[in-house]
């Protein structure tokens, strides 16, 4: 489909220059562009490509020469990502699902479905579900009984929607997610070994024979509103209350949330990250990729965690953590950067105790 | 469905006091419970929570005024975790699978399918596999040739089941697991890299450009009793004999058992473990979430594992562990006492040098 | 079906001796081989399992005494796990799908499947899809509108094969991978504090409210020959061009793997890896299990990096790392030692300071 710059630049608030009727078919890198291309180069560092490329139309930083680049038209981004924000949205197909219900579909005669669903083939929806309108729900998905999704909802293909599970308006679910889960739960008739660590830090009397008794999960899984669940979640139901999950929070691929964990609002959950049971995340986190969140704690509203950051402790609000196990990240940092030269530095230990007459006895 | 008190405490072999033919549909916690809703309150920090909500009945610690807390009867749980294991399985409706096998299915007829089982649609069951009684299968769940699965089994959407995988009874397995996928078992004609840096830990003489030979997975995966696997998990086939898993083993969400492990009876795997190829694990082991297992290695019977701990080299019997590399959990913490004091240590020995007139050359 | 020892050692291309017409059925460890299987015992260590089992053929080391071990006929395998890719090649009975299209599939009649393809039930294949020849696809596989796939491709249980994807010959998909599932991709209307941190590396001056704008994902993804990619494993789309994995890369379970990555030829990514939005690896990489790689960052060429290694920085060719940061890994084994002995360490610190009368204040 073409749009014409005009209505790009009216789509995404952006300024615009040059012949506002040329139209462009799709987006691209500067180098690799053909004429029907709108090319990206939103940086100075990009414009080279431009010269590779046929593109008659581009997407550039405020202030950018267009007609030195010769160029016929462009669009002025003032913040790139957020331009293209926009631009992405206007131009993304979506995936392909016919409108109305699939014939190969088994969905239970007291669920509800909403005006303008589109819903494909092996889908099945329980009992009691209510599926909000403009649904666009692919193959394979199920949605168990009594689940109820809001508005505008995109599942993607062969996602799980557990029973009762309960979702906001504007739902985006990428394949394979599983939402509602039986949480991972287990007790001993005894006290465990796990549960004498926890309270001696790594000491034990003596090992006993035990085996798991279950402990079900009659809690589901609460969705906010525009809330994103990426490919191969899984999300846990809560054992008495639901697991929740705030507005606005995006979750990436392979991210494992535990039975009655709560997420707040708008935060960013990167790909697999796991969060243990129990443990309170707040408004705005970002958990970069691979972060571990231990059970039971709480991780405050604006924290930030860089990449693989395993945080056993409560987290302050703002704080922001990396390492095994988190510390601030400006510690991190000085940690690394004494631990590198440890071993010199034992080595000059070494040195003054030969100064001194120390013994190093023991080492 | 609407259970009394009696018939509540007796089911979980708890004491009960007050009104005992009261009933009650669901659990709550107690400032949220309604009045048909039994209020957990197992311990006195939650007494509080009662006065808040409506409940009528609660579950409360040995000894607990019921009658001062304003309740017409009780239920007494000296252990408070093991009765929400009693209770909870007396109140989990389960999912939703209507008797019998759903039309919409592909069912080879060589497969038996025991007594009273339960198929949701769009499962596959392929030639010569065996389903035992009361299985309940929920739907878009596969599984292939020659799978033997037990009685009473409880399979969640999407799970996938290879063939001739073999599994005990009572097996519950969470939405979207792949049991029986291929070893990921690779070979170079000549020294791989990696074979080189096993040998020399890091040195490496030259490089040599290698692509990859497939050695095909000819084993299955053999699962005990009373096994729990969760959600999108993945465990691989042996190359010659099977991957196993013992009686009473429960994995979490997206753990990953790599091709020919062993793992023992009655062992707690937490989400997003990765136990790597030909590993043996033992009996009552507990990895926490996010642990990794070398190849080819073993741990002990009842090591205990903290999160993220990744283990390199076999783990003796009862051993509990923490860090990367994993070390002993007390080590573990005193190293990170050490290693927070590391940047001020370095200062001081700058000192020391400074007093003894010694060189901090190289640094 | 069984193999002839002469046939087997052709196959593999190794030498063999005594009764070439003798037959075996399928391979087995030494100890518990029955009259049918070929015992392999490729090294000495196995040796003695023979006597324990029943084999009279076995695959042995060169150089063996086959007749004093009993056997009757003996393959020579130079290098074992080599022989094993043929072996288990000839042996490996594959999935079973049935030749042809499953009756119960939704194929779009613009999609243009090859000769001699077996597609399985509750398959969707979408508009404009182009599948090669010899596919097998197994059950609830779905492949979205416009994805072409080569020849001889296997692709098992419900793997999700996403639009516009464009995947080479001889492909291997294990069940549940999502290929082609949205990037990760969100951007905020003013600057976020993970910029502000990432520029700092971890101070901020303020905090701000703020929500996150969806960039989507227009670009697809592009794998080449010869690859294999993991159960669970999930591959974002790339924003503008496609993410892209080279010719003979394999990845194995749960790999994710972010928008726009670029990954080389014959790399060899291990369970669990996660590979953040726009980084390029190159070829011939290890990546082992666990390991993480920050975002737009490259990993050279021939780099190998051990179990749970996380890469935040530019990687050059052929460096062998291991360690969160990742270091070099012979520099990560000293700094180990060091801080085995860091505790002691600090001790020896404060006798030297008592010794020369400094002062150890601020500890």
């Amino acid at each position: 489909m073409a749009h014409s710059v005009a209505d790009i630049a009216q789509a995404i608030g952006a300024e615009a220059a040059g012949d506002l009727t040329l139209t462009v078919t799709h987006a691209s890198e500067p180098a690799t562009a053909g004429p029907q291309a709108l090319a990206l180069a939103m940086d100075p560092k990009y414009a080279p490509g431009l010269a590779k490329g046929q593109a008659q139309v581009a997407m550039l930083w405020p202030g950018a020469d267009w007609q030195g680049m010769g160029l016929r038209a462009a669009i002025f981004a003032p913040r790139g990502r957020l331009a293209m924000a926009g631009l992405s949205r206007m131009l993304d197909p979506g995936p392909q699902i016919a409108p109305g219900v699939h014939p190969m579909t088994v969905i239970d005669p007291s669920a509800q479905i909403g005006a303008g669903a589109a819903i494909g083939p092996f889908v099945t929806i329980g009992a009691g579900a209510v599926i909000g309108a403009r649904a666009r729900i692919a193959g394979h998905v199920s949605v168990a009984e009594g689940a109820r999704i809001g508005n505008d909802a995109l599942i993607c293909q062969g996602a799980r929607i557990g029973a009762r599970v309960r979702i906001g308006d504007r739902f985006i679910c990428q394949p394979g997610a599983v939402i509602g889960a039986d949480g991972f739960s287990f007790v001993t008739p005894e006290k465990s070994g796990v549960e004498e660590i926890r309270e001696t830090l790594g000491k034990r009397d003596e090992i006993h024979q035990q085996s798991w008794t279950r402990i079900h999960s009659l809690g589901a899984v609460t969705i906010g509103d525009d809330v994103e669940i990426g490919a191969n979640c899984t999300i846990d139901r809560g054992t008495i209350r639901d697991t929740t999950i705030g507005n606005g929070t995006k979750l990436d691929n392979q991210v494992h949330v535990g039975h009655n964990v709560q997420i707040g609002n708008d935060s960013l959950i990167c790909g697999q990250v796991g969060i243990a049971g129990s443990s309170r995340i707040g408004n705005r986190v970002v958990l970069a990729g691979q972060c571990g969140v231990n059970d039971n704690i709480f991780v405050g509203d604006d924290v930030i965690a860089g990449g693989g950051t395993k945080i056993f402790t409560n987290a302050p609000a703002g704080r922001v953590l990396l390492g095994y196990p988190a510390v601030k990240m400006e510690a991190h940092v000085e940690i690394q950067k004494a631990l590198r030269r440890l071993p010199r530095l034992a080595a000059r230990v070494g040195e003054i105790e030969k100064i001194v007459g120390a013994s190093s006895s023991g080492d």
